[in-house]
């Protein structure tokens, strides 16, 4: 199944969260079994030339991509989470959203000095939680090579502005 | 690797989320790629001989083992998450907290009437997210046919209780 035939299972819901906003709701994509296959399948092909230590999948979509990738690929999969998740020592980084600003933080053990860690998350928008990702990953002194997302918002243009390659299944 | 195996590699964090809770810190496990994988296919010896149409993976941290069992076993994935977060027409279960309520949301197209369900969670505990669950797949006319867990907390001894069999892989 080619990246076009799997946008057909994703379904766009108007107005959510809030007015004007169309929202990808990739659920039914999800539930087809051969959707789904089709979507680690195709990452996996884009991502697979990557020398990368880690795959980290961002809170929580990001671990619907990232777990089966990590586990396709043999490697250790790390969780970049919502503030106040994780139960050892985290780093953390702030990032802006229209109104106030959110925190991702991932535990400080979670990646050794010098690894490769390639980033997974659904959707690439504006591309603030993938910078607030990066960011982590610098702080524990490792690298993070690339950031996989299975949806791009074109019309939002973030990719240009990210310090670290894109790769995106699907750009709409 | 043995669900003993695994365990070692499952760190205790005292007092998390708070005062007198020994946490369960899976993400220790999950970094080796070994130690997931084993994970993975431990779950998957446990279940695989069960006739289900779908896994329905419980936000967020069974996402983690949702998404790969569903990739493995060549099912769909459906999505059980907290309130407010899905975008389309939702059933909808509350389920009681230490102090208050908190609520569990399914598409309401997520299953079709019928099908058999197997929920797949990271751990039970006193088990109030699994039966609120159970409530969402049967709200729909689908059956949960078993709930999956990478651990389950014995003194709890919530397994007893629930309405549908309870498949761990570690008890603890």
């Amino acid at each position: 199944m080619t990246p076009a035939e799997i946008l057909k299972h994703i379904r766009n819901i108007p107005d959510f969260p809030k007015q004007g906003i169309m929202f990808k709701d990739i659920t039914t994509a999800l539930k087809e079994p051969e959707v789904f296959q089709s979507i680690i399948d195709n990452m996996y092909e884009q991502i697979k030339g990557l020398d990368i230590d880690y795959i980290a999948a961002i809170e929580s979509r990001g671990y619907l991509f990232g777990a089966p990738l990590a586990c396709k690929m043999g490697k250790g999969l790390v969780l970049i989470r919502k503030s106040g998740k994780l139960p050892a020592e985290v780093v953390r980084q702030e990032y802006s959203l229209e109104y106030g600003t959110d925190a991702l933080e991932m535990h400080k053990d979670a990646v050794e000095k010098g690894k490769k860690v390639l980033l997974v998350d659904d959707l690439l928008a504006t591309g603030g939680t993938v910078r607030a990702a990066v960011g982590l990953v610098e702080q524990v002194g490792a690298e993070a090579v690339g950031a996989l997302f299975l949806l791009e918002l074109q019309q939002l243009s973030s990719a240009a502005n990210l310090p670290i390659p894109v790769y995106s299944l699907i750009r709409c």
